[in-house]
Protein backbone atom coordinates (compact mmCIF):
# COMPACT_ATOMS: atom_id res chain seq x y z
CA UNK A 1 0.00 0.00 0.00
CA UNK A 2 1.33 3.29 -0.44
CA UNK A 3 0.96 5.96 2.38
CA UNK A 4 0.04 9.52 2.02
CA UNK A 5 -0.87 12.44 4.09
CA UNK A 6 -3.87 14.07 4.56
CA UNK A 7 -3.76 17.30 6.38
CA UNK A 8 -7.83 17.90 7.32
CA UNK A 9 -9.94 20.71 8.99
CA UNK A 10 -12.78 19.40 10.57
CA UNK A 11 -14.33 22.86 11.51
CA UNK A 12 -15.11 24.57 14.86
CA UNK A 13 -16.83 21.61 16.69
CA UNK A 14 -20.35 20.92 15.24
CA UNK A 15 -20.15 17.75 13.13
CA UNK A 16 -22.60 19.37 10.99
CA UNK A 17 -19.90 21.54 9.65
CA UNK A 18 -17.42 19.07 8.59
CA UNK A 19 -17.40 18.68 4.76
CA UNK A 20 -17.80 15.40 3.34
CA UNK A 21 -14.57 15.95 1.49
CA UNK A 22 -12.68 15.02 5.08
CA UNK A 23 -15.53 12.81 6.24
CA UNK A 24 -13.80 10.95 2.81
CA UNK A 25 -10.46 11.50 4.02
CA UNK A 26 -11.47 10.20 7.79
CA UNK A 27 -13.19 7.02 5.93
CA UNK A 28 -9.78 5.85 4.10
CA UNK A 29 -7.25 6.96 6.58
CA UNK A 30 -5.26 4.27 8.62
CA UNK A 31 -3.90 6.92 11.35
CA UNK A 32 -5.19 10.41 12.93
CA UNK A 33 -2.36 12.71 14.47
CA UNK A 34 -3.28 15.35 16.18
CA UNK A 35 -3.54 17.78 19.14
CA UNK A 36 -5.51 15.34 21.93
CA UNK A 37 -8.97 16.91 21.98
CA UNK A 38 -9.00 17.44 17.78
CA UNK A 39 -7.99 13.56 17.31
CA UNK A 40 -10.96 12.57 20.06
CA UNK A 41 -13.40 14.26 17.72
CA UNK A 42 -12.31 11.48 15.00
CA UNK A 43 -12.05 8.41 16.73
CA UNK A 44 -13.95 5.32 14.86
CA UNK A 45 -13.37 1.81 14.07
CA UNK A 46 -10.40 1.24 12.20
CA UNK A 47 -8.30 4.02 13.02
CA UNK A 48 -5.38 4.27 15.22
CA UNK A 49 -5.08 7.48 17.15
CA UNK A 50 -2.19 9.56 17.61
CA UNK A 51 -3.03 12.51 20.63
CA UNK A 52 -0.34 14.69 21.12
CA UNK A 53 0.17 17.53 23.08
CA UNK A 54 -0.08 21.64 22.35
CA UNK A 55 3.39 22.97 21.17
CA UNK A 56 4.73 19.42 19.40
CA UNK A 57 3.29 20.68 16.02
CA UNK A 58 6.86 19.38 14.09
CA UNK A 59 7.30 16.18 15.64
CA UNK A 60 4.08 15.45 15.01
CA UNK A 61 4.17 16.55 11.49
CA UNK A 62 7.44 14.17 10.93
CA UNK A 63 5.72 11.70 12.86
CA UNK A 64 2.85 11.67 10.35
CA UNK A 65 5.37 11.31 7.16
CA UNK A 66 7.31 8.92 8.67
CA UNK A 67 4.07 6.88 8.96
CA UNK A 68 3.13 7.65 5.32
CA UNK A 69 6.64 6.14 3.91
CA UNK A 70 5.84 3.60 6.08
CA UNK A 71 3.09 2.81 3.77
CA UNK A 72 0.19 4.27 5.99
CA UNK A 73 -2.74 6.68 5.14
CA UNK A 74 -2.23 9.41 7.68
CA UNK A 75 -4.71 11.81 8.29
CA UNK A 76 -3.12 14.98 10.11
CA UNK A 77 -6.15 16.50 12.19
CA UNK A 78 -6.45 20.18 12.77
CA UNK A 79 -9.72 21.71 14.25
CA UNK A 80 -11.02 24.52 11.75
CA UNK A 81 -9.01 24.88 8.66
CA UNK A 82 -5.42 23.32 8.85
CA UNK A 83 -3.67 26.03 6.86
CA UNK A 84 -4.70 28.80 9.29
CA UNK A 85 -2.71 28.94 12.65
CA UNK A 86 -2.69 25.42 12.45
CA UNK A 87 -1.15 22.18 10.94
CA UNK A 88 -0.79 22.52 7.06
CA UNK A 89 2.40 25.07 7.90
CA UNK A 90 4.43 22.49 10.26
CA UNK A 91 3.67 19.81 7.83
CA UNK A 92 5.50 21.90 5.18
CA UNK A 93 7.95 22.81 7.39
CA UNK A 94 8.77 19.53 8.10
CA UNK A 95 9.11 18.47 4.42
CA UNK A 96 11.52 21.26 4.20
CA UNK A 97 14.12 19.44 6.19
CA UNK A 98 13.42 16.05 4.92
CA UNK A 99 14.25 15.26 1.26
CA UNK A 100 13.40 11.69 1.83
CA UNK A 101 9.92 12.68 2.78
CA UNK A 102 8.98 14.70 -0.20
CA UNK A 103 7.78 12.11 -2.45
CA UNK A 104 4.94 11.29 -0.03
CA UNK A 105 1.75 12.16 -1.39
CA UNK A 106 0.01 14.99 0.45
CA UNK A 107 -3.43 16.80 0.44
CA UNK A 108 -4.91 19.37 1.97
CA UNK A 109 -8.73 19.65 2.96
CA UNK A 110 -10.52 23.01 3.54
CA UNK A 111 -12.53 23.26 6.62
CA UNK A 112 -14.36 25.83 8.37
CA UNK A 113 -12.01 28.34 9.91
CA UNK A 114 -13.32 29.05 13.74
CA UNK A 115 -13.36 32.89 12.62
CA UNK A 116 -16.10 32.29 9.53
CA UNK A 117 -17.82 30.38 12.15
CA UNK A 118 -18.06 32.80 14.71
CA UNK A 119 -18.47 35.85 11.82
CA UNK A 120 -21.33 33.69 11.15
CA UNK A 121 -22.47 33.56 14.51
CA UNK A 122 -22.72 37.18 14.92
CA UNK A 123 -24.20 37.96 11.73
CA UNK A 124 -21.81 39.50 9.20
CA UNK A 125 -18.46 41.43 10.97
CA UNK A 126 -16.28 40.54 8.41
CA UNK A 127 -18.30 41.42 5.87
CA UNK A 128 -15.50 43.91 4.14
CA UNK A 129 -12.13 44.05 4.19
CA UNK A 130 -10.24 42.24 7.14
CA UNK A 131 -7.27 40.64 8.71
CA UNK A 132 -7.02 37.77 10.91
CA UNK A 133 -3.84 37.64 13.51
CA UNK A 134 -2.64 35.37 15.69
CA UNK A 135 -2.06 36.65 19.32
CA UNK A 136 0.25 34.10 20.35
CA UNK A 137 3.93 34.93 20.61
CA UNK A 138 5.52 31.27 21.14
CA UNK A 139 6.18 32.10 17.56
CA UNK A 140 7.09 35.25 17.12
CA UNK A 141 7.64 38.84 19.00
CA UNK A 142 5.17 40.32 20.67
CA UNK A 143 6.75 43.87 18.94
CA UNK A 144 5.61 42.04 15.39
CA UNK A 145 2.07 41.01 16.89
CA UNK A 146 1.69 45.44 18.32
CA UNK A 147 2.89 46.66 14.61
CA UNK A 148 0.72 44.83 12.68
CA UNK A 149 -2.03 45.66 15.22
CA UNK A 150 -1.09 49.30 14.83
CA UNK A 151 -1.72 49.13 10.73
CA UNK A 152 -4.82 47.03 10.39
CA UNK A 153 -5.99 49.63 13.40
CA UNK A 154 -4.71 52.57 10.46
CA UNK A 155 -5.99 50.78 7.91
CA UNK A 156 -9.58 50.59 9.19
CA UNK A 157 -9.36 46.76 8.72
CA UNK A 158 -11.92 44.61 10.81
CA UNK A 159 -9.91 41.80 13.18
CA UNK A 160 -10.34 38.49 13.84
CA UNK A 161 -8.13 37.20 16.55
CA UNK A 162 -6.89 33.48 17.11
CA UNK A 163 -5.29 32.85 20.35
CA UNK A 164 -5.99 35.47 22.49
CA UNK A 165 -5.33 34.80 25.74
CA UNK A 166 -3.38 31.56 27.25
CA UNK A 167 -3.11 30.03 30.78
CA UNK A 168 0.49 31.28 30.72
CA UNK A 169 0.82 34.47 29.17
CA UNK A 170 -2.69 36.12 29.95
CA UNK A 171 -1.05 39.57 29.82
CA UNK A 172 -0.82 39.35 26.01
CA UNK A 173 -4.30 40.51 25.84
CA UNK A 174 -4.61 43.06 27.74
CA UNK A 175 -2.04 44.55 25.88
CA UNK A 176 -3.47 43.93 22.82
CA UNK A 177 -6.58 46.00 23.56
CA UNK A 178 -4.01 48.84 25.26
CA UNK A 179 -2.46 49.09 21.82
CA UNK A 180 -6.02 49.27 20.05
CA UNK A 181 -7.29 51.69 22.29
CA UNK A 182 -4.11 53.62 21.50
CA UNK A 183 -4.72 53.34 17.97
CA UNK A 184 -8.51 54.65 18.18
CA UNK A 185 -10.60 52.04 18.11
CA UNK A 186 -12.09 53.02 21.46
CA UNK A 187 -15.61 53.23 19.76
CA UNK A 188 -15.10 49.89 17.53
CA UNK A 189 -17.66 46.96 18.86
CA UNK A 190 -15.43 44.10 19.70
CA UNK A 191 -16.95 40.99 19.61
CA UNK A 192 -15.93 37.65 22.42
CA UNK A 193 -17.53 34.22 20.84
CA UNK A 194 -16.75 31.47 22.61
CA UNK A 195 -16.63 27.77 22.03
CA UNK A 196 -18.43 28.88 19.01
CA UNK A 197 -21.14 25.83 16.97
CA UNK A 198 -20.99 24.01 20.38
CA UNK A 199 -23.53 23.31 22.80
CA UNK A 200 -22.17 25.77 25.73
CA UNK A 201 -21.14 28.75 22.95
CA UNK A 202 -21.44 32.38 24.44
CA UNK A 203 -21.51 35.20 22.43
CA UNK A 204 -20.67 39.26 23.84
CA UNK A 205 -20.71 42.63 21.52
CA UNK A 206 -19.69 45.79 23.38
CA UNK A 207 -17.40 48.55 22.61
CA UNK A 208 -13.87 48.29 23.00
CA UNK A 209 -13.38 50.81 25.39
CA UNK A 210 -15.56 48.49 27.59
CA UNK A 211 -13.72 45.46 26.98
CA UNK A 212 -11.50 43.36 29.56
CA UNK A 213 -9.08 41.13 29.33
CA UNK A 214 -10.87 38.13 31.37
CA UNK A 215 -13.54 38.12 28.61
CA UNK A 216 -10.90 36.12 26.97
CA UNK A 217 -9.59 33.13 26.66
CA UNK A 218 -8.14 30.50 24.75
CA UNK A 219 -11.16 28.82 23.12
CA UNK A 220 -12.37 32.43 22.46
CA UNK A 221 -12.25 34.30 18.94
CA UNK A 222 -12.36 37.60 19.27
CA UNK A 223 -13.58 39.83 16.23
CA UNK A 224 -12.95 43.42 16.11
CA UNK A 225 -15.42 45.37 13.99
CA UNK A 226 -13.87 48.49 11.51
CA UNK A 227 -15.10 52.02 12.11
CA UNK A 228 -18.14 51.29 10.34
CA UNK A 229 -19.54 47.63 11.88
CA UNK A 230 -22.70 48.22 13.95
CA UNK A 231 -26.09 46.30 15.22
CA UNK A 232 -28.89 45.56 13.97
CA UNK A 233 -31.20 44.01 16.37
CA UNK A 234 -29.46 41.36 17.57
CA UNK A 235 -26.81 41.26 14.91
CA UNK A 236 -23.23 42.76 14.17
CA UNK A 237 -22.30 43.80 10.88
CA UNK A 238 -20.08 45.15 8.75
CA UNK A 239 -21.64 47.32 5.62
CA UNK A 240 -20.16 46.48 2.06
CA UNK A 241 -18.92 49.77 1.36
CA UNK A 242 -16.63 51.09 4.25
CA UNK B 1 -45.85 28.24 8.30
CA UNK B 2 -43.39 30.48 9.51
CA UNK B 3 -40.92 32.22 7.29
CA UNK B 4 -37.42 32.29 7.46
CA UNK B 5 -34.20 33.19 5.55
CA UNK B 6 -30.75 31.32 5.35
CA UNK B 7 -28.12 32.72 4.34
CA UNK B 8 -26.08 29.94 3.11
CA UNK B 9 -22.01 29.15 1.55
CA UNK B 10 -22.04 26.78 -1.16
CA UNK B 11 -18.48 26.64 -0.87
CA UNK B 12 -16.02 26.97 -4.42
CA UNK B 13 -17.52 24.27 -6.37
CA UNK B 14 -16.98 21.10 -5.40
CA UNK B 15 -19.92 19.41 -4.39
CA UNK B 16 -17.54 17.75 -1.26
CA UNK B 17 -16.95 21.46 -0.18
CA UNK B 18 -20.51 22.03 0.91
CA UNK B 19 -21.20 21.61 4.53
CA UNK B 20 -24.12 19.08 5.54
CA UNK B 21 -25.53 22.04 7.73
CA UNK B 22 -26.07 23.57 4.76
CA UNK B 23 -27.28 20.62 2.64
CA UNK B 24 -30.11 20.47 5.71
CA UNK B 25 -30.85 23.88 4.92
CA UNK B 26 -31.07 23.76 1.31
CA UNK B 27 -33.48 20.33 2.08
CA UNK B 28 -36.00 22.53 3.98
CA UNK B 29 -35.67 25.50 1.71
CA UNK B 30 -39.04 26.52 -0.69
CA UNK B 31 -37.34 29.14 -2.20
CA UNK B 32 -33.35 30.48 -3.01
CA UNK B 33 -32.37 33.30 -4.02
CA UNK B 34 -29.27 34.67 -5.60
CA UNK B 35 -26.33 35.45 -8.15
CA UNK B 36 -27.53 33.01 -11.81
CA UNK B 37 -24.59 30.45 -11.30
CA UNK B 38 -24.84 29.93 -7.63
CA UNK B 39 -28.53 29.22 -7.49
CA UNK B 40 -28.21 26.65 -10.97
CA UNK B 41 -25.81 24.63 -8.12
CA UNK B 42 -28.33 24.68 -5.78
CA UNK B 43 -31.45 23.18 -7.92
CA UNK B 44 -33.49 20.34 -6.80
CA UNK B 45 -37.03 19.17 -6.71
CA UNK B 46 -39.41 21.27 -4.44
CA UNK B 47 -37.05 24.16 -4.37
CA UNK B 48 -38.45 27.70 -6.35
CA UNK B 49 -35.30 29.47 -8.04
CA UNK B 50 -35.05 32.95 -8.42
CA UNK B 51 -31.65 33.59 -9.94
CA UNK B 52 -30.89 37.64 -10.16
CA UNK B 53 -27.72 39.11 -11.90
CA UNK B 54 -25.13 40.32 -10.11
CA UNK B 55 -25.03 43.78 -8.14
CA UNK B 56 -28.14 43.37 -7.16
CA UNK B 57 -27.64 42.31 -3.81
CA UNK B 58 -29.68 45.23 -1.90
CA UNK B 59 -32.77 44.19 -3.92
CA UNK B 60 -32.23 40.24 -3.66
CA UNK B 61 -31.79 40.31 -0.20
CA UNK B 62 -35.16 42.29 0.52
CA UNK B 63 -36.91 39.94 -2.04
CA UNK B 64 -35.58 36.92 0.33
CA UNK B 65 -37.17 39.18 3.60
CA UNK B 66 -40.39 39.65 1.69
CA UNK B 67 -40.55 36.15 0.73
CA UNK B 68 -39.79 35.08 4.29
CA UNK B 69 -42.74 37.77 5.63
CA UNK B 70 -45.32 35.94 3.49
CA UNK B 71 -44.40 32.25 5.30
CA UNK B 72 -41.43 30.82 3.42
CA UNK B 73 -38.39 28.92 4.33
CA UNK B 74 -35.64 31.00 1.65
CA UNK B 75 -32.00 30.30 1.63
CA UNK B 76 -29.85 33.19 0.19
CA UNK B 77 -27.07 31.35 -1.81
CA UNK B 78 -23.82 32.81 -1.89
CA UNK B 79 -20.67 31.11 -3.11
CA UNK B 80 -18.22 30.84 -0.81
CA UNK B 81 -18.83 31.90 2.50
CA UNK B 82 -22.00 34.37 2.96
CA UNK B 83 -19.94 36.66 5.12
CA UNK B 84 -17.37 37.01 2.91
CA UNK B 85 -17.47 39.58 0.22
CA UNK B 86 -21.04 38.18 -0.41
CA UNK B 87 -24.84 37.98 0.80
CA UNK B 88 -24.96 38.41 4.74
CA UNK B 89 -24.07 42.12 5.04
CA UNK B 90 -26.33 42.55 2.37
CA UNK B 91 -29.39 41.08 4.39
CA UNK B 92 -28.40 42.71 7.35
CA UNK B 93 -27.97 45.91 5.51
CA UNK B 94 -31.91 45.77 4.17
CA UNK B 95 -33.11 44.60 7.57
CA UNK B 96 -31.57 47.72 8.84
CA UNK B 97 -33.67 49.93 6.95
CA UNK B 98 -37.10 47.72 7.07
CA UNK B 99 -38.13 47.76 10.57
CA UNK B 100 -41.37 45.59 9.71
CA UNK B 101 -38.83 42.48 8.28
CA UNK B 102 -36.62 42.32 11.72
CA UNK B 103 -38.90 40.18 13.30
CA UNK B 104 -37.93 37.60 10.37
CA UNK B 105 -36.10 34.68 11.50
CA UNK B 106 -32.55 34.71 10.28
CA UNK B 107 -29.47 32.26 10.85
CA UNK B 108 -26.22 32.59 8.42
CA UNK B 109 -24.43 28.99 8.18
CA UNK B 110 -20.59 29.17 7.24
CA UNK B 111 -19.41 27.46 3.66
CA UNK B 112 -15.75 27.25 2.63
CA UNK B 113 -14.50 30.76 1.22
CA UNK B 114 -12.97 30.85 -1.48
CA UNK B 115 -9.34 31.91 -0.45
CA UNK B 116 -9.27 28.73 2.01
CA UNK B 117 -9.93 26.17 -0.62
CA UNK B 118 -7.07 28.19 -2.76
CA UNK B 119 -4.83 28.05 -0.18
CA UNK B 120 -5.60 24.63 0.71
CA UNK B 121 -4.82 23.68 -3.22
CA UNK B 122 -1.36 25.76 -2.94
CA UNK B 123 0.05 24.40 0.48
CA UNK B 124 -0.69 26.59 3.24
CA UNK B 125 0.50 30.26 1.97
CA UNK B 126 -2.04 31.58 4.19
CA UNK B 127 -0.63 29.79 7.44
CA UNK B 128 0.60 33.48 9.50
CA UNK B 129 -0.83 36.21 9.97
CA UNK B 130 -3.08 37.48 6.97
CA UNK B 131 -5.75 39.88 5.42
CA UNK B 132 -8.51 39.57 3.32
CA UNK B 133 -9.16 42.69 0.32
CA UNK B 134 -11.77 42.93 -1.71
CA UNK B 135 -10.45 44.48 -4.93
CA UNK B 136 -13.65 45.78 -6.37
CA UNK B 137 -14.09 49.52 -6.39
CA UNK B 138 -17.88 48.91 -6.96
CA UNK B 139 -18.69 49.89 -3.55
CA UNK B 140 -15.83 51.53 -2.20
CA UNK B 141 -13.39 54.09 -3.48
CA UNK B 142 -9.66 53.42 -5.02
CA UNK B 143 -7.69 55.15 -2.84
CA UNK B 144 -9.24 52.96 0.31
CA UNK B 145 -8.03 50.36 -1.67
CA UNK B 146 -4.30 51.93 -2.13
CA UNK B 147 -4.33 52.78 1.50
CA UNK B 148 -5.26 49.23 2.41
CA UNK B 149 -2.85 47.85 0.15
CA UNK B 150 0.29 49.98 1.78
CA UNK B 151 -0.31 49.33 5.51
CA UNK B 152 -0.93 45.76 4.48
CA UNK B 153 2.16 45.32 2.94
CA UNK B 154 4.47 47.24 5.63
CA UNK B 155 2.82 44.99 8.27
CA UNK B 156 4.15 42.16 6.24
CA UNK B 157 0.36 40.32 6.00
CA UNK B 158 0.34 37.68 3.40
CA UNK B 159 -2.92 39.08 1.35
CA UNK B 160 -5.66 37.43 -0.35
CA UNK B 161 -7.45 39.16 -3.02
CA UNK B 162 -11.21 38.84 -4.11
CA UNK B 163 -12.34 40.18 -7.33
CA UNK B 164 -8.81 41.17 -8.41
CA UNK B 165 -10.13 42.14 -11.95
CA UNK B 166 -13.48 42.84 -13.60
CA UNK B 167 -13.89 42.74 -17.04
CA UNK B 168 -15.19 46.25 -17.11
CA UNK B 169 -12.59 47.85 -14.76
CA UNK B 170 -9.35 45.89 -15.91
CA UNK B 171 -6.95 48.45 -14.93
CA UNK B 172 -7.53 48.15 -11.68
CA UNK B 173 -5.18 45.32 -10.73
CA UNK B 174 -3.11 46.73 -12.80
CA UNK B 175 -2.33 49.37 -10.31
CA UNK B 176 -2.82 47.06 -7.60
CA UNK B 177 0.29 45.14 -8.83
CA UNK B 178 2.47 48.99 -9.04
CA UNK B 179 1.38 49.54 -5.45
CA UNK B 180 2.45 46.17 -4.30
CA UNK B 181 6.01 47.00 -6.22
CA UNK B 182 6.17 50.35 -4.97
CA UNK B 183 5.81 48.68 -1.24
CA UNK B 184 8.44 46.51 -1.20
CA UNK B 185 6.89 43.50 -1.97
CA UNK B 186 8.58 42.48 -5.14
CA UNK B 187 10.42 39.59 -4.23
CA UNK B 188 7.36 38.30 -2.80
CA UNK B 189 5.44 35.15 -3.90
CA UNK B 190 2.04 35.82 -6.00
CA UNK B 191 -0.36 32.75 -6.60
CA UNK B 192 -3.03 32.95 -8.73
CA UNK B 193 -5.78 29.93 -8.20
CA UNK B 194 -8.16 29.79 -10.94
CA UNK B 195 -11.50 28.51 -10.85
CA UNK B 196 -10.67 26.08 -7.51
CA UNK B 197 -11.88 22.45 -6.30
CA UNK B 198 -13.58 22.74 -10.25
CA UNK B 199 -12.52 20.18 -13.08
CA UNK B 200 -10.57 23.32 -14.99
CA UNK B 201 -8.80 24.38 -12.13
CA UNK B 202 -5.78 26.28 -12.56
CA UNK B 203 -2.75 27.46 -10.07
CA UNK B 204 0.60 29.62 -10.85
CA UNK B 205 2.78 31.24 -8.70
CA UNK B 206 5.58 33.40 -9.27
CA UNK B 207 7.67 36.62 -7.56
CA UNK B 208 5.62 39.15 -7.35
CA UNK B 209 7.84 41.52 -9.74
CA UNK B 210 6.96 39.00 -12.78
CA UNK B 211 3.63 39.25 -12.26
CA UNK B 212 1.23 40.64 -15.47
CA UNK B 213 -2.37 41.94 -14.61
CA UNK B 214 -3.97 39.40 -17.10
CA UNK B 215 -2.90 36.44 -14.94
CA UNK B 216 -6.09 37.38 -13.14
CA UNK B 217 -9.86 37.74 -13.56
CA UNK B 218 -13.30 37.53 -11.81
CA UNK B 219 -12.55 33.94 -11.76
CA UNK B 220 -9.21 34.24 -9.91
CA UNK B 221 -8.66 34.07 -6.01
CA UNK B 222 -4.86 35.93 -5.70
CA UNK B 223 -2.32 35.04 -2.31
CA UNK B 224 0.08 37.25 -1.85
CA UNK B 225 2.79 35.34 0.37
CA UNK B 226 4.09 37.27 3.17
CA UNK B 227 8.27 38.36 2.99
CA UNK B 228 8.94 34.28 4.46
CA UNK B 229 6.23 32.42 2.00
CA UNK B 230 8.41 30.07 0.16
CA UNK B 231 8.48 27.27 -2.02
CA UNK B 232 8.67 23.65 -0.87
CA UNK B 233 8.36 20.97 -3.70
CA UNK B 234 5.24 21.87 -5.21
CA UNK B 235 4.12 23.80 -2.27
CA UNK B 236 3.66 27.08 -1.04
CA UNK B 237 3.53 27.79 2.23
CA UNK B 238 4.25 30.77 5.03
CA UNK B 239 6.07 29.14 8.29
CA UNK B 240 4.18 29.69 11.27
CA UNK B 241 7.21 31.95 13.06
CA UNK B 242 6.90 35.15 11.06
Amino acid sequence: MTGRVDIIGIGPGDEALITPDVRAVLDQATDAVGYIPYVERVAGPGLRLHPSDNRVELDRARHALQMALQGQRVAVVSSGDPGVFAMASAVFEALETWPEAQGVEIAVHPGITAMLAASATLGAPLGHDFCCINLSDNLKPWSLIERRLRLAAEADFAMAFYNPRSASRPEGFAKVLEVLLASGCSERLISFARNVSRPDQSLRTLPLKEATPEMADMRTLVILGNSATRRVGRWVYSPRSA
